[in-house]
């Protein structure tokens, strides 16, 4: 794909499979009892994978396809006796540019597949970046 | 602007503007020497802010523009001394989906201007997202 004219355009690296199918049994964050699940990533990206390994921890950014992009305030946790907050100062889905940021650990690498614990996104959902931990300042 | 069919594309939120930099004035504070920053919202975004606080910290994500979408290895700070490694296991700039992660601490807020300290500071950079910690597990 070229994207040398297509501004701020993503494109998807890979998706999710995971047993979360419902998205009202999902947990509201990835520590609280997500089961294991897979990342895909697309065929070609497998140098983009070097060097990560079992036991570490990375962030995986996600698009939250099914988030409202014209939502500026909520109540966090979609718990009405939480105080009304602007997304900006939370991790709600619905904020204008839905990324999803999640903080998972390495379980077993399978070529182009990593499966990961504590990822609450549901099967189908895009994968947009992993970042890990390399490089940052003082490690 | 009306993204319903705009598949996965980006809207900017806001942009970075950096203090001029002038030898002579005081050095200013910062985790690896940034000096404090301003993150300018577009009109229209001021609910989205509701709750922030100075003293808080917050996850700004930003699109690197300079960046190259088709390295998929690289040397981790870009040392070559340090061994090559898979763009996904690197915080690189250069990476399929070109985002950067920035935690920063806010300093002051004044409508639409957030001061913030700890962002590497490139004016102009456009900002996509703030992610506070409120409804965050255990917060």
């Amino acid at each position: 794909m070229d994207l040398t004219d297509a501004g701020l355009e993503l494109k998807p690296i890979g998706r999710v499979e995971s047993p979360l199918i419902d998205p009202a049994a999902a947990p509201k964050q990835g520590d609280e009892g997500s089961p294991e699940a897979w990342l895909v990533f697309e065929p070609g990206l497998l140098d983009g994978l070097h060097g990560i390994r079992p036991g570490d921890r990375v962030l995986v950014l996600t698009w939250l396809d099914r988030a409202r992009r014209d939502v500026l305030r909520t109540h966090p946790r979609d718990d009405l006796s939480n105080p009304e907050q602007g997304v900006f100062n939370t991790r709600s889905p619905h904020r204008p540019n839905p990324i999803g940021l999640h903080e998972v650990e390495i379980v077993s690498i399978d070529g182009l597949r990593l499966q990961v614990r504590d990822l609450e996104p549901k099967t189908g959902e895009v994968e947009l970046d992993v970042e890990g931990e390399t490089g940052v300042a003082g490690r």
